[in-house]
């Protein structure tokens, strides 16, 4: 399922990319230009913590599903895809399994 | 191939929750608790926009790559995963479209 | 001139605590609950962030005055006030030197 | 003494800019450029949510007093000071009232 649904997101949110503003929610966003997605990655991401905080299992989805809609669009203004994301999350895992590397690099 | 990898990281993720700090990244982002890992959320949020800001392509799908796996880890925190997610996105695509729904909520 | 920009605010915050929500911005805040004052304060601190980027010193500064005022309502919110934060920053001057004394914490 | 203390910090950083990267944590972040400022922006924001959440009085002033400090390095990052931003508050109180202005800008 999850394919399907990362895929037919990507899709619509490209389809909207050039739209004429008026027509969709993702068609304005992409209109108003970069600094206006970025604004909603960045309240989407206080929205997550928020509702991590405030322990509604549903809230915490409701608002990462939200951020990670976002992050699509972002991508996409990139003329990227959920697909890039990917290869670089199952790269890290090829190297030497993800939770490794990722401690390599933070620790 | 997302099904796959979002799904392995999801299942290595889980297999870190109560192990030992010192055996991986994950178990000692576990081990310091939800605050730890939000304030992770918060870094790599600020990294996205910073690396789109910047311009690299690579470096925002590495940055964006970093958000979504510790969003995974927050989840799990949570006992929930990618899936609920994917549903919750999947569920409003199924109401009246993704992006007119996002917009009756944004506009 | 700060002594009394800084001071007039926190006690034009502090009146409107508690004053009915469509009496004013601050206060229609206030009865939204601490949330709704925290969502302001992440997205004032990202629109610095893009401010900064963008290169505009009219919009930095108009920016950074949003997320100070915000916090300003944080802080009363929690029966705190600036004269607090200064104290917290004069003591670590005191201490040893602001520079140094950030720089233990954080290097 | 906010005017003290605020204006010794700006003098303090202001005499950082330029300094051999070494000789304090300050001139050591200038030295790392704008995106090393604003990552600490960002990270500082984020520890002032969760302690805000979290509810101990004395780390929400200790964050949002290190939240405060990193905004003051920003603007002198970009040849600004305490003084433009406490100018442009005291503006907006002269104009109708803060409160009210503000309430115009984000109702």
């Amino acid at each position: 399922m999850s394919y399907d649904i990362l895929q037919r997101l990507t899709e619509t949110i490209a389809s909207r990319k050039g739209a004429a503003a008026e027509t969709s929610y993702v068609a304005k966003l992409f209109s108003k230009g970069e600094d206006a997605i970025l604004k909603k990655v960045g309240e989407e991401a206080t929205e997550v913590l928020l509702a991590a905080k405030g322990g509604d299992k549903a809230h915490l989805v409701y608002e990462t599903a939200d951020l990670w809609f976002h992050c699509l669009v972002l991508l996409e203004q990139h003329d990227l895809s959920i697909n890039d994301v990917l290869i670089e999350l199952a790269r890290r895992e090829g190297v030497s399994g993800i939770t490794e590397k990722m401690g390599r690099k933070n620790d």
